[in-house]
């Protein structure tokens, strides 16, 4: 079982003083995602990428991967998800193998045109976010009715679940929150984008609605994340940080509460309304 | 010309007032890089890559990405990069197309390799990091001599010199600084990656030396960004948040010095000494 912190001797200066100390980093190892049919290696076997990942809820992150870059459209169309055994000892738990229903078949031309969103459809942002529109097979959940009050209440509530923060303070969060601001899912990467989808494949093993809920992220809001978001349904999305252009163009096209910059009791509103 | 801002309107929550403002967002747009000999497309063009950046600096970007890619050894390989000419109007200037020399071939299993680093050779993290020392053809500079002040120092010159984060608060930034602490170049873009590449392209387009240098980075220190550096034979590298676990062991295999969670008076030296 791979470990989300590992420990490391450093040397601390601070102001004038330097000294040799005992710290923890955030684990980073590669997870590969493959995808086939029955539980081991088959002929058609696709090995679909390599992410650089913190290690844990690696099942999670495969199947919100799958879905929220298209490659599936239903969380019941992959049966499990579960590590390769039939791997050189040093990357046993870095290898996942998505086992597909014996009627999906993986479309390689599918998943290429999404890892390359754009080059398919023209090389802008229009495209950029057409490829997205026409991707994407869920409706956004119902939004979720938030007051100012429980919105800046947000940040608090993730940061003080986030245990692998606390340990190294260098991680991504991502929290999913009811419309009562109760928080249902914290899931802490070293990639952002990985953190958002463990959070929504956390979501779709538990078949938990995606409606009325609010999806918070602890860095800034690009559009690989408004991206995700809109592929789940999810129907709201706040960021500590900053959005960017295609962001929040990719936000009001789809309909997605996009809020920014939540820090204390401030926050702006780029997309829908409160 | 593509802008690196973009204007918006929103609605602005403050305690118990709203109101609405005009604000300032970071552009996010994706960027093709092709390869072909010749100025036009030619029969063996490829289409490289699609990255999501902030505009400017174009050129920079494609040849520092292909320089620590390691899909060029040495910026001489490239005669030039331009936008291309030959696409439709909404993607101008979101196209570049580097022209490589004729003695050049782009070789398509080289950088597949490269996007799926670790998938010919074991997905691991000790893998990952031969498959960089593998392909890295560049010696480490020499280390540059740095005292608890000028390190310290370097922080407040980045952010003092970033034109994009003032406007918008939300962009990654890469700078380096020589030996004495003066800044040299500085980069913006949404992607950290992008900012760092940019840097490395600059370097490479004016003939810089990167020995004795330091590269400082806004945000954390992954894996990817300390390999950017050890391909681009640059021998130091600060960052003003974490590192991660297989960024230290790189940085301690390829001797780079690695600093990390550079604030006010302190910091951390995970890998190589002062």
């Amino acid at each position: 079982m791979r470990t989300p912190v590992a420990p490391i001797a450093i040397t601390r200066f601070d102001g004038g003083s330097v000294s040799s100390a005992d710290d923890l980093l955030v684990t980073e190892e590669p997870l590969e995602i493959r995808l086939g049919h029955g539980p081991e290696h088959d002929r058609k076997e696709v090995r679909l990428s390599v992410t650089m990942r913190t290690p844990g809820h690696d099942e999670e992150l495969a199947l919100g991967f799958l879905f929220t870059e298209g490659i599936i459209t239903d969380a019941a169309q992959v049966l499990r998800v579960a590590y390769c055994e039939n791997v050189k000892e040093e990357e046993r738990g870095n290898v996942v193998r998505a086992e597909l229903h014996p009627a999906i078949d993986p479309d390689p031309a599918k998943w290429q045109r999404n890892f390359y969103t754009t080059s398919s459809c023209g090389v802008c942002g229009k495209s950029s976010i057409d490829a997205i529109r026409t991707q994407c097979t869920v409706p956004l959940g119902r939004a979720p009715k938030l007051d100012h009050a429980l919105i800046t209440a947000l940040p608090d509530r993730m940061r003080e679940a986030q245990t692998v923060f606390k340990h190294t303070g260098g991680i991504h969060a991502a929290a999913l929150f009811n419309e009562k601001g109760e928080l249902l899912i914290l899931r802490e990467d070293v990639g952002r984008h990985n953190a958002v989808d463990k959070v929504i494949g956390a979501v779709l093993t538990r078949n938990l609605p995606m409606s009325a809920c609010v999806l918070l992220v602890s860095g800034r809001a690009g559009f690989e994340l408004v991206q995700k978001c809109v592929m789940a349904g999810l129907p709201a999305m706040a960021a500590v940080g900053a959005p960017s252009s295609l962001a929040v163009q990719l936000a009001r096209d789809s309909g997605l509460l996009l809020i920014g910059f939540l820090r204390g009791d401030r926050f702006n509103v780029y997309s829908g309304e409160l």
